[in-house]
């Protein structure tokens, strides 16, 4: 489901370059010749220096940047080191109750998780009303940053009451799966859950943790589990890198419609 | 679940403001202060002019232009004629078989959509193989700007078989619902689809249909879908404005999953 950006691929924009009036920007030009290269390359090909591709596409350094940003904005380009590499393609994670462990697992990848922090603190209104707690019942946040084979690729920020995990903070070992703890150890199991999935830009320090360009465009779930008796469980909220991961979701009957609307 | 960006509330990232070694960008600052000020004056309202809120927070207007535009690339505030005005909340829009059309009226707005082209060509190989014909045979793509309250707020492209849909471009209002027209008149229903979601940037031709800044993140979404009897039917792509819209799943058991991963 990965396509070049030409006219004979239908996952591609169409004329994309072409604006009604007719006029192609000159970054524009440029990202698609240097989209054409990134093919030629091939994943994980050095880009030649800056100063010989402006000359090649005959654009200034500055129009050549700007092309280049977008192609590391979008996941196609990656800078290492000093240099600029064809980036593989991005991480296919599945819309599903069991998500990052297994999603990349599957793709060969090796996941991990790095504790930021855990702390318990007085449930506010709003997480209480989600987790149909009582306001200032005990939570526990925990942070993580996610990892596929060591590279930083997201940050996860769980809440979910003391009261349902009361050793969270000695028995799990926070670079293992919670979910594999809460099934093997306390015999919870997830029934069902509510996501939301936006884009939005990393904070400076979210950057930091992920180790991202402030401005990049992220992929932010927010998430409202419940276990197999339909309790309310956890609450989560997953920021994703948008130039490591799309996400992918199978659409059935079992969603209760059929060809009405669109 | 739509939260402020404050400590108390789970959706939002905690200490967002603060990076590991303690110093807070100006930018980011001013950000966090227009976030509470847009809190403060709700849906409509306009911003104070740039002038005034650089003195009131006491940074450079280039500063405070960093953070304006952040929270327009974030869907939180629009630029209107020469001002800016608190936007409202993020359409959401469920993962579902029937989605634009339903998703829109659901929030009471008014679903549109604007023809910029319907052609027919020879099925290029990859799309051929997405949709089980022949490479060659002839296939329609009709690409929609799509609209809520007359706004435009996505693009679509559809690929379909001529022979599939043989009067596409003679009984088919391109204002109205494909999937109505499907159903109602050649008798084909939606059995499923495999969707895959990203973010992407507006390329310039996209953000001048759109209407968007070259820059804005964007929701891409790939889907082929089949009919009732497991035939491929179309391959869409769909462009969705990022500052507008966000999507929803609800994961059950019909995923055949359980506490298994993360």
């Amino acid at each position: 489901m990965d396509y070049p950006n030409d006219r004979t691929t239908p996952g591609a924009p169409v004329r994309a370059g072409i604006p009604e009036h007719g006029r192609i920007p000159k970054y524009y030009a440029a990202k698609v010749r240097l989209a054409a290269l990134i093919e030629e390359l091939g994943e994980g090909e050095v880009l030649p220096a800056e100063r010989e591709l402006a000359l090649r596409f005959e654009v200034s350094r500055e129009t050549l940047r700007q092309a280049l940003r977008e192609l590391v904005l979008e996941g196609r380009l990656r800078r290492l080191g000093r240099g600029t590499v064809v980036a593989g393609p991005k991480l296919e994670q599945p819309l599903a109750l069991a998500s990052y462990t297994e999603g990349v697992r599957k793709q060969g990848r090796r996941p991990g998780r790095h504790l930021v922090g855990l702390e318990r603190f007085p449930c506010p209104p709003v997480l209480a009303a989600e987790l149909a707690l009582n306001a200032g019942e005990p939570v526990w946040h925990m942070e993580r940053v996610l990892l596929a084979d060591d590279e930083r690729v997201g940050l996860e920020s769980t809440y979910v009451a003391v009261a349902r995990v009361p050793r969270l903070d000695t028995d799990f070992e926070p670079d293992s799966s919670f979910y594999a703890y809460l099934h093997d150890r306390l015999g919870i199991g997830f029934g069902d859950a509510d996501e939301r999935l936006e884009t939005v830009l990393a904070t400076p320090r979210e950057g930091l943790l992920i180790g991202t360009p402030g401005a990049l465009p992220m992929l932010l779930i927010h998430r409202l589990s419940r276990d197999t008796r339909g309790r309310p469980l956890e609450r989560v909220r997953t920021l994703f890198r948008g130039d490591r991961f799309s996400f992918t979701a199978h659409l059935g009957d079992a969603s209760g419609r059929r060809a009405s609307g669109q």
